[in-house]
C-alpha cells in the first residue's frame, strides 16, 4: 500500500450518495481554483477565504446547475490547501456530472479519507485526532459521538502527550549517566526509577483497558438473534424495532439471509442480527448458505439471544440451536435464553430464561434492558475519553511490554542503561505512533483507506 | 389538505440520510438567525448575506461539532426569508442532534417541499419552476436533468407565456364587443376568430402529446421481466446490470420478492423489475404472495421482457407465464419475448423472439437495444422541454376542452359572446393553473408533499 501524492487537486462527493435536497462536492488542492473556475461561470478572479458565490456549473454550452461555491484558502483551510465546496441540487445525475467535469478540468477522484490524510500530512491534525475523524461521521450513538468528538478534540492526544512526558523524563535520567563521561552525575537511583517505570506502566494499562468497552461504545454492541425455525427470531427483532423490517411469515425457513438492523438504545448503539433458524433437517443450497451465515454471525456475536418456542417440546433443532450457539460463541460473548410465544399455552418450561410474547409485547422491556444494562456498565467502567481503536490499543499494549522489560532490567544488580534506554526509546516509538510521529506509510494507508470517500 | 403556515422558522437535513463526511442543516424563517445563534458560538451579530462562519454547535455546555454556518438574507435567499445552511460532520448522530437543538430553540421541522413552497409564496420561482426542482433532484438520466433543468429554468412558464398571451387577445376581441353598449366597435369576424382559436388548440394539444414521452424521460421507462420458474429471469437481469444484484441460484422461485433496478441507457433511465416465476404449481402462502407482486409489476409496467428456456420443452408454466403477461398487460404496454439459455441445446424454437444466452453474452446487446431504440423514439417525439407532469397535462387538456366548446360555439349563426367569453377565461384559468396563479390550496399541497424533506 502507497499513500496517494498529497499535491494534485482532488474532487469526490462529501454527502452521503443517493438524492436529497443538497449535496456537496468538494475539492483541494494547489489546483482547486483553477479547476473549479473550468467549470463555473462567472469567473471568480483570486477568490478569498470563505468566499461564497452563486454560480452557473456549465458543460459546455449546457447548464447542469446553479450551486453555491465556498472558496477556502489555504493553509487555514481543513486540509490546509486551497479548497472549494460546491452546494449543487442533490441529483444523483448533478453530482456525477459535477464530478466528471472536475475530473475533465484535471482533477482526479479522491480515494477515502484523502481530504483528512492531508490535513494530517500539512500539520491541521495529529494521527489520533485524524482517526476519531471518521469515527465521528459513522458514530450512531450519543456515547460514541462524544468519545470521538473528545478525540478528534485531542483528549487522547493530550493524554498520550503527558504519558510520553514521563518517559521522556525517565529517558533524560538514563541519558544522562550515559553521557556522563566525566561521572559528574550522581548514580541513578535505581529504587525511584523503577518505581516511576511501574506507574508509568499501570497508567498505559490502565489506559488500554478502556479498549474492550470503546469498541463496543465506538462500533456498537452485536446482537444475534438464533433459534429453531420458526421459534420467532423475526417477530422479535421486528417487535424491538416497533416495525416491519424482516419479513415475517409463518412458513419456517423465511429468512434465508442474515439481516442486520442497528438501533440506539439509552444512549447506546446496538446491531442486531436476525438470522435464519438453525434446521436440523436442513435442506436444498440456499438453505445451508443461510444457516453457514447464521453460524458466522453467531461467532462474531457479543451477546447472543438463543429463541425457543415455549408452545413446543424440545425438538431436534432447538438441541443443534443451543449446541451450535455454545459451540460457535466466542470467549467473554454473553448468551441470553428467550422463551417466545408466552401467550400461547407452554409446552417448555425453563426457570433461567426470559420469557417474550411478541403479540402481548410481554417480556420486550426486560430483553431490551438486559441489553442496555451491559451497556450502561462497560462505559462506567471505560474511561470518559476511551481508547476506541484497535491501533492504540495495540501501541499501548506495546509501550507497557517495553516498559515490563524495562521493569525487569532496573531490578538487576547493575542495569544495563543502555538497554534500559533501548527500551523507553521503543515505549515512546509506540505512544508517538498513536498521534502519528512514527508512523509508517502503510498505517497511514490502512487507517485512512477505512474512511469514507470525500472525508 | 392545508399549507403549513410559512412564518414559523423551519429546519431539516437537506442532504441525503445516512452517513458521510459532510452533510448539511437547513434553516428558513424570520427568526433562522435568532435560532441558530441559540445553539452556536461565538456570536455573530446582524450577519451579512451569503456570510460564511466556523462555529462551534453546542447542546448547552457539551460541544457537538465545529461546522462552517453560511447565513442567507432574505429576500436575496432561495426562500426569500433569512435562511442558514450549517454543513456538519455528516453524522446521523450529529445531524440528529443538531436538528434537536433547533427545534428546542424554536425551529419546527419542515414538512417536505417545503423551502421550495416559500420560494413559491414568496414569488421567487412559479409553480412550474418550483415543481421541477422537485424533478431535478430524482432525474436519473441525462435526458430527465435535461428537461427538468428547462423548466426549472423558465422554459415551461414561458410556453404557457405565450399561450395565455394569445388566449389573453382572443378574450380582448369578445370583451370589446361586450362592453360596447355604443356598438363602437366592428362586428366580430367569426370565421378568422375560429381560425385563432383553433390554431391555439391544435398548439396546445401538441404540447399535451409530449406528455407521454415525457413522463418516460422524467420516471425512467419501467421494464418488467417475467417467465415461468427457472427461465432465468435474474440471470438476465444480472447480466444485463454487469454484477450479481439478484440472488442467482439453480432452485427455482428464488426470487420471492420483487427485485427493482434503475440504470442509464443512452442517456435515459429504464427500471428493471425482477418477479418471482409465475409457477402454475404455486404452493405456499410466500410464493403466492411472490407471484401476487409479479402480477401488479406487469400491470404497471411499459415493456414487459417474457422469457421462455429454449432448453426446455413448452411448459403449463410457460403457457400460464404468456397468458397472465397478455391478461395483465396495461393498453400500449410493449411485449417482447426472449428465448434464454441459447448456450444449451434447443428444444424450443420462436422466430419472434430475442434469443440470449447469459453464458455467452449473446443477445444481451440486443435486448438493450431494443429497450434504448423505443427511448430515443420517444424522446425524438417529445419536445425539448416535454410536459412531464401529470397536472401539466390534464390542465393543458381541460384548456384544449374549453377551446373545443368555444369552437362549437363560433360556428353557429350567431355565437353567443358571452358563452365564448367563459370558455376562453376557463381556458386562461387552465393555463394559469400550471404556473400556479390560480392554483388551489390542495393542489399546492399535493405538489409540494411528493417531494423531499429539505429541499
Amino acid at each position: 500500500m502507497h499513500l496517494p501524492d498529497t499535491d494534485r487537486t482532488i474532487a469526490a462527493l462529501a454527502t452521503p450518495p443517493g438524492g436529497g435536497a443538497l449535496a456537496i462536492i468538494r475539492l483541494s488542492g494547489q489546483e482547486a481554483f483553477r479547476i473549479a473556475a473550468a467549470f463555473t461561470s462567472p469567473p471568480q478572479p483570486a477568490p478569498g477565504h470563505r468566499q461564497v458565490r452563486m454560480l452557473d456549473i456549465k458543460d459546455g454550452s449546457r447548464l447542469i446547475d446553479r450551486a453555491v461555491a465556498v472558496f477556502f484558502k489555504g493553509p487555514a483551510s481543513y486540509t490546509g490547501q486551497d479548497a472549494v465546496e460546491i452546494t449543487c441540487h442533490g441529483s444523483p445525475y448533478i453530482t456525477r456530472t459535477i464530478l466528471n467535469l472536475a475530473v475533465k478540468s484535471g482533477a482526479r477522484l479522491a480515494q477515502p479519507g484523502e481530504f483528512t490524510l492531508r490535513a494530517y500530512m500539512n500539520g491541521k491534525l495529529d494521527l489520533a485526532q485524524a482517526e476519531a475523524v471518521g469515527s465521528l461521521i459513522t458514530c450512531g450513538s450519543s456515547a460514541a459521538h462524544r468519545a470521538a468528538l473528545a478525540q478528534v478534540r485531542g483528549e487522547m492526544s493530550r493524554r498520550i502527550g503527558a504519558l510520553k512526558q514521563s518517559a521522556v523524563r525517565l529517558l533524560a535520567e538514563l541519558e544522562a549517566r550515559l553521557d556522563d563521561s566525566y561521572e559528574e552525575t550522581a548514580p541513578l537511583k535505581a529504587a525511584a526509577f523503577l518505581r516511576d517505570t511501574t506507574a508509568l506502566k499501570k497508567e498505559i494499562l490502565s489506559l488500554a483497558a478502556g479498549f474492550e468497552a470503546g469498541r463496543g461504545i465506538r462500533e456498537g454492541i452485536r446482537v444475534v438473534i438464533t433459534g429453531a425455525p420458526n421459534s420467532g427470531k423475526s417477530s422479535l427483532l421486528n417487535s424491538l424495532l416497533g416495525y416491519d423490517r424482516a419479513i415475517v411469515s409463518e412458513q419456517a425457513g423465511t429468512t434465508r439471509d442474515t439481516l442486520e438492523v442497528q438501533l440506539e438504545l439509552g444512549g447506546f448503539s446496538v446491531i442486531f442480527t436476525d438470522t435464519a433458524g438453525l434446521n436440523s433437517a436442513a435442506k436444498g443450497p440456499l438453505e445451508r448458505e443461510g444457516i453457514r451465515r447464521a453460524a458466522k454471525a453467531i461467532s462474531e456475536a457479543d451477546i447472543i439471544l438463543l429463541l425457543k418456542d415455549c408452545s413446543t417440546a424440545q425438538t431436534p433443532s432447538d438441541n443443534l440451536a443451543e449446541r451450535r450457539a455454545a459451540e460457535l460463541a466466542a470467549p467473554g460473548t454473553v448468551l441470553i435464553k428467550i422463551l417466545t410465544k408466552t401467550d400461547l399455552p407452554a409446552r417448555t418450561r425453563d426457570a433461567g430464561s426470559l420469557k417474550t410474547s411478541c403479540k402481548t409485547r410481554a417480556g420486550l422491556a426486560a430483553v431490551c434492558n438486559v441489553l442496555v444494562a451491559r451497556q450502561k456498565k462497560a462505559f462506567r467502567e471505560g474511561a470518559q475519553a476511551p481508547v476506541i481503536f484497535a491501533r492504540h490499543f495495540e501501541a499501548l499494549s506495546g509501550a507497557a511490554a517495553e516498559l515490563g522489560k524495562l521493569q525487569g532490567l532496573m531490578k538487576k544488580k547493575n542495569p544495563p542503561l543502555e538497554m534500559a534506554a533501548e527500551h523507553l526509546r521503543g515505549a515512546l516509538g509506540a505512544l508517538g505512533a498513536i498521534v502519528g510521529e512514527t508512523a509508517p506509510e502503510e498505517v497511514l494507508a490502512r487507517i485512512f483507506s477505512s474512511f469514507c470517500v470525500g472525508k
